[in-house]
């Protein structure tokens, strides 16, 4: 293609409202542009890069076996209505109502529709297991959308539905997506790593995200750089640091602390490690009656090591507190403690707590605490001696760099990412039963479909790439996923006969081989053009001079290799054919 | 393709609320699925052809240098608010609030949005000639959502805007899209009309639409079998079927027409032929001051011959009603005639009216119409001896089949359409000049753009193309848009090896050609298999058997053909090839 036949319109400068490099780029590179907030047009660069990625997911989809269909963006309520979900969801749902009055959402997924579908089509076991997907397009009423694609409020989703007989069936059709995953993101040529994720209320142990390697990303990936362990920060288990608790070497000692309020704090004051000191977090959860009352208050103290952080997801799993908790409130915490917060600990309580330990924390020895009295610790306390065991000894908290791999296999690194996508096994319980959505096994007895659903942000592909993969001239698109794989950059196009010839026979040779080149026929200045290219992140660029045709030469540059390439005219579509990743 | 990698889904029986047969075909051929009134799902079948149709759109549109970007479904009511459409758009229109009460619309068209992007993006005039286009779903608040795709309420529009500097280089444009809309069409290969419509408000003569045949089309659409003229029935013009008025040759003679209240009871009753009768129809205008009371009345009376029709786009166009008219109330009528509808006439009027007699009613002599008085009608009248010449002559009946073409290239036939395309030059008016939409002109000086819009129902082509391709076995596609080109048919696909080796040759061979090829391996009994392929449409059909083997042969039939042709296995690829349209 000439570029004078599709649109190119950069920015020297980011607006105001882009915060993130992969924003700015996008909006520089007149690949996005704002119509509202968190609403975007994609413009004529952006939609090239959308089409590849959804031509790569469609063609490992199908190869997967699942079938493309296409549901609506606008869905009535009423299907809604039957899981709940319509009262559940929050403002993030965009509810409107038509000219009957009759409520619709603008869909955010679709696991109500596909169920509906599939319980009128699926009617017996012998059609299952059967996938279903489509890529279309969402809306997230955010509270606050910002990074550009990143978190909008209107973006494409390709998500994929699975219907099963069994969970054995299930978890397989969970693994074949978790493979046709693996293959669109190797194809799209990022840097990405599957952790498993957290399961929530759903349970079982099905769950991946998917994530995109950056330092920007808003995700915290622990995994083991020795083994293929890898997690999302709320899921990955963290192990006792301290293998077995030592007897007591030091007498309990109640220690003037004024003022310090925070393990930090006190560990300076008292010239001891931050690990000798305990944390403790103070929830709350309610038991009501059937008219909602509160009829019972259960507080609950959770200690982990003056170094580590509560992993409150994981606490929501603990048996008392799954039904959900809250933070206690200051009246309550002063109520049961006697104290204010910044000085509490496990000793010297007034009403009955449940104590939680980290398991860490368990096994501490000599340990200070907070004293339940202003502006003073407690040092040298020791379980059993001092305090009666923990109710409970649990992983209750955030892993750290350096941690044991819960696998044996090494320790545990962290790094940032993003999520663009995310495989998840949903069983009977969320969509299926509350919608009535059966088949009919060998015994034409109606059995609940096990059900998984799998997503991926098609749009936000794009600002996970380019958080990956950028420098200060801008964007460096993997070839996959590029708006063009080469653009052919000549030097003087419409004055130099020369010039035009061996760039359009570029062009077209390497067209003819299926090859997505642009040829820069906007007579541009050089440094204009090759910066446009740049910002645009072309990934290999040819540049035709007459200088270099004087020597048969044409100069290749990989976007980011720092110097070109002199390669003979007659060489150079097989040149840059050979670097290109197939 | 196998049959089992995709989801099929044939139904004996349509829904009772489908109504027209493309409406049956597609629910019963499994393409579609009732979400909610005129809200579907795109089944498997149903999108494949969808698809098809969208890259074809896609590719004439980018070969016509239209360059394609993606505008957001959920657009900010602003925009809408600054072309006055947000508040002149009627319930059609789907507006939507966001979580900050904020007005949003859900897209029916785009042409604010674009604009939008236009003043930001063409800044100057060498900027231009620039066409944008996307495909994108839409949605229309229709009152009585039906007809399945239809008359949907949630549909796809590929929709394109052309921005130009004058209006010569935007009817240039718009002949552009007018071609690359019949090579469109042309692909799609359904047999079609580009006929011209009527502008409306906008004014100017360049918009057509393009329509395809079917008896069972709303539109009614005016050509000439022996010249290119084309035209819908508002806007073809009726010449004077008279071409010279005769003399009088009968007195005016009252005749007693008692009950007879109709042109045609009168002729009936009189014995006289019904071309030789005249049809009175009352209209009125109301003039409004500043605050909007109605200072000023009138009322208008048109006259058509009584074997013709008012044509009201026309009437809209003639001085003093082109701001707006109203069919007049019985009291109004009564008050300026004396009588009841049903006997009026141009003679005996009580108060001044304004009369406008239509080009062949004009010239007629000795005519028949009401008299003005209950069960009277008057006949033997003449202009300008009985009645003054009316105050305005002009075209304002629908034509009717063997009118003369007003090419004077021979006479007219009707045929009925469907509209699934429109071609639309909008000019400066409607939006670019209300949204300050401008480019800069050589000289420095803000032009407003000269705009074209042009629509293609994606969505809506299915159904027209099934109204105009089916029998009483199913859907007949077109090669280039059926869900499948081929279907290889194999009689016992999982018994006989012989057979399903044949099967499994034809299908990859004929894949391999890049033939969109479906192998159905369901282990269907032949007469279900065939019924479903009928059903669904797809144009060829290979029936692999192990009778046909032993003679080294298949069968090839065509699904308009009424037998099979007897192929040898080893010429049956070339022999489908040699039947495909490129």
């Amino acid at each position: 293609m000439k570029a004078s036949q599709t649109f190119i319109s950069t920015l020297k400068e980011a607006p105001a409202d882009a915060e993130i490099v992969s924003h700015k780029l996008m909006m520089r590179a007149g690949m996005i542009k704002r119509l509202g907030a968190g609403i975007y047009n994609y413009m004529p660069m952006g939609l090239r890069v959308i089409r590849k990625v959804e031509a790569i997911i469609r063609e490992e989809m199908n190869r997967a076996g699942a079938v493309e269909l296409l549901m609506p963006v606008v869905q009535p309520a009423e299907l809604w209505m039957e899981t709940g979900r319509f009262q559940a969801y929050g403002p993030e749902l965009l509810r409107v109502k038509d000219r009957h009055d009759r409520d619709f959402v603008i869909q955010p997924t679709s696991e109500e529709v596909i169920t509906d579908i599939a319980r009128q089509e699926l009617r017996s076991y012998k059609q299952l297991p059967r996938t279903f997907y489509h890529v279309q397009t969402k809306f997230r009423d955010e509270r606050r959308p910002r990074f550009g694609v990143m978190r909008g409020r209107e973006f494409t989703m390709k998500d994929a539905y699975s219907f099963d007989r069994d969970k054995a069936s299930a978890l397989k059709s969970y693994d074949t997506m978790y493979r046709a995953y693996c293959a669109i993101f190797d194809r799209f040529g990022l840097t990405y790593r599957a952790v498993a994720a957290d399961t929530g209320a759903i349970g079982g142990d099905a769950s991946h995200e998917f994530q995109v390697i950056a330092d920007t990303g808003e995700d915290a990936i622990v995994y083991c750089p020795t083994s293929d362990y890898a997690a999302n920060i709320e899921l990955a288990e963290a192990l006792s640091l301290i293998a077995e608790r030592a007897a007591p070497a030091q007498a309990m000692a109640k220690t003037p602390t004024p003022g310090k309020s925070t393990c930090e704090d006190v560990a300076a004051l008292l010239g001891i490690p931050l690990a000798s000191t305990v944390k403790s977090l103070v929830l709350a959860t309610d038991e009501k009656n059937e008219a909602g009352d509160i009829v019972k208050t259960t507080v609950w103290l959770l200690l982990v090591r003056g170094d580590h952080a509560l992993n409150e997801v994981k606490a929501g799993k603990l048996p008392g507190l799954k039904g959900g908790f809250r933070f206690a409130t200051v009246a309550e915490i002063e109520d049961h403690f006697g104290c204010k917060p910044g000085y509490l600990g496990p000793i010297g309580l007034k009403k009955p707590v449940k104590v939680v330990a980290d398991r860490t924390v368990a096994n501490m020895s000599d340990f200070v605490c907070g004293a339940n009295e202003p502006d003073f610790h407690i040092a040298g306390v020791n379980w059993g001696r001092d305090l009666p065991e923990p109710d409970l000894v649990a992983d209750i908290r955030n892993v750290v760099v350096g941690d044991p791999s819960p696998d044996g296999q090494g320790v545990l690194a962290i790094q940032r990412g993003i999520e663009v996508g995310h495989v998840f096994y949903l069983g009977t319980k969320k969509y299926s039963e509350p919608m009535g959505a059966t088949y009919l096994d060998e015994n034409g007895k109606p059995q609940p479909f096990e059900m998984g659903c799998y997503g991926i942000g098609v749009t936000r592909i794009l600002g996970a790439a380019i958080e990956q993969n950028h420098d200060e001239r801008g964007i460096i698109w993997p070839d996959a996923i590029a708006p063009f794989t080469v653009a052919v950059c000549p030097i003087g196009y419409d004055r130099n006969a020369d010039v035009k010839a061996a760039a359009d026979q570029l062009h077209d040779e390497l067209a003819a081989l299926g090859v997505d080149v642009v040829l820069d026929d906007r007579g541009e200045r050089p440094g204009a053009m090759f910066a446009d290219w740049e910002l645009i992140g072309v990934p290999h660029r040819i540049v035709v001079s007459d200088r270099g045709l004087k020597t048969g030469t044409v100069e290749v540059q990989g976007r980011r290799e720092t110097a070109a390439n002199t390669v003979p005219l007659a060489e150079a579509v097989a040149f840059v054919k050979g670097r290109l990743k197939a």
